[in-house]
């Protein structure tokens, strides 16, 4: 299961103001808290500032990589913003997010095509955001097979279905949970990876339905996350799904967790 | 999802003394809780007294019918003890269970035979336990067909797959759960059902990995449960996980159990 940290975004109101005043070490602390935890990617977003993301999304990759060695996954739809961020990342990046939009593919294609880097494919298109399982699979279709055309291969691709709530459409879990398992089926060596939050908008307890949310989405194949690793019962959870679904040899991941106090609640 | 209270079982000691000593109020109790908690049967299962099952069976349905209105599911292998708890029984029992061993299967079909009794179709053979999907999909095959073809209806067939500890293999996870998705795609109408807590065996936080798999199997098709239902996050992890599977129209379900209270812990 691949965790990218999504605390260092700008859109939270601490992590913006860090942004604006230049607080270094305010963002290396939630970096590192971040990677001890348990991510492998960092996510980096200075979406707000217009005018100064690319400066400001550059800062951040040298900032949480001064405090860690862990690689960034570059938030933002502006390929410029992207390049500015890759010219100082140590290591291979993660591109969060290339999709069908024709505005945001044009222009993002051409800086992934033939690299290494990893890339968020979000299942989302001119059309508007899927709803279905069928939907999602037509979107995630053309966009694989465009990377791979461009020399992205394939198990670098990490397919986003789009995570939609469900106080909306009582189908819009189910929907998503069955994309997942038909794109882990149907493309071999394909990735899946998705955000959360969304499903659980305009419901209490939401905390409660995300980890739910997580447990059943691993049932189906996703191997990726963007989520708040200091979430320790989210984490819990993950870690027990994988367990459960086959990818814990003898349970030693399980147990380690056991071991170092982090099943306890 | 359908739930059976697990709770009334001879093996439990404070259950055996109450049997035991014919302490009818302790049984009451016991069966009210589970009922007001969600059950929609009553497990009861008298299986330790040997030579006295059948007149203890009996009583069980009488006592716990006497407390609630709820139906039972009647726990034992022996068409005897089975045949004297239904001569008292109001309303539908289920029966706990049929499975492809043949010491069994012969003598139970013919009481299950032409009923409108629900069944629990338990994926056994004279062969040993079933350890991938595969294996558990033969037996459900050969069970259901040979149900229906008793003149049982398929709606009244629950299979379970049988839950093997993931401690004892990696994979004995992830092989159940696929049973229960080829159970429910293969055999329209069929349900499924199962006992979770021997996923789990030999493994400390065992609660909190039995919440985890029912997540899982519900996501993958599961309908019905034998569980405490007492314990109240079990619980509202399968109210939180139906909404999520696309059973709750407008999450009335999961709004009704927060308003109630019961998603708080």
């Amino acid at each position: 299961m691949l965790i990218v940290g999504e605390l260092i975004n700008a859109s939270r109101k601490a992590i913006g103001e860090a942004i604006r005043v230049q607080d270094a070490e305010a963002v290396k602390k939630v970096a590192i808290d971040q990677h001890e935890a348990g991510a492998h990617f960092i996510d980096v977003n200075a979406g707000i500032f217009v005018g100064k993301e690319s400066e400001y999304l550059q800062w951040l990759v040298q900032t949480v990589q001064e405090a860690t060695d862990a690689p960034c996954c570059l938030d933002s739809p502006d390929p410029a913003a992207i390049q500015a961020a890759l010219s100082v990342h140590k290591g291979t990046a993660m591109i969060n997010s290339i999709s069908l939009e024709k505005a945001r593919y044009d222009v993002l294609l051409p800086v992934i095509a033939g690299t290494d880097l990893k890339v968020i494919a979000l299942c989302m298109s001119d059309e508007g955001m899927p709803e279905t399982a069928d939907q999602r699979l037509k979107i995630a279709d053309r966009l694989i097979n465009g990377l791979v055309q461009n020399n992205v291969p394939i198990g670098n691709i990490y397919v986003d279905p789009l995570v939609q709530p469900v106080a909306t459409n009582k189908d819009f879990g189910i929907e998503f949970l069955n994309a997942i398992e038909a794109i882990s089926t149907q493309f071999k060596g394909v990735h899946t990876m998705c955000g959360l939050s969304n499903i659980s908008y305009g419901l209490p307890n939401r905390k409660f339905i995300n980890q739910a949310f997580a447990i059943m989405a691993v049932a189906k194949g996703l191997d990726g996350l963007i989520i708040n690793p200091l979430d320790k019962r989210m984490m819990a959870s993950l870690i027990t799904a994988e367990t459960l679904n086959g990818r814990d040899d003898y349970c030693m991941s399980y147990l380690k967790a056991h071991r170092a106090g982090l099943m306890e609640f």
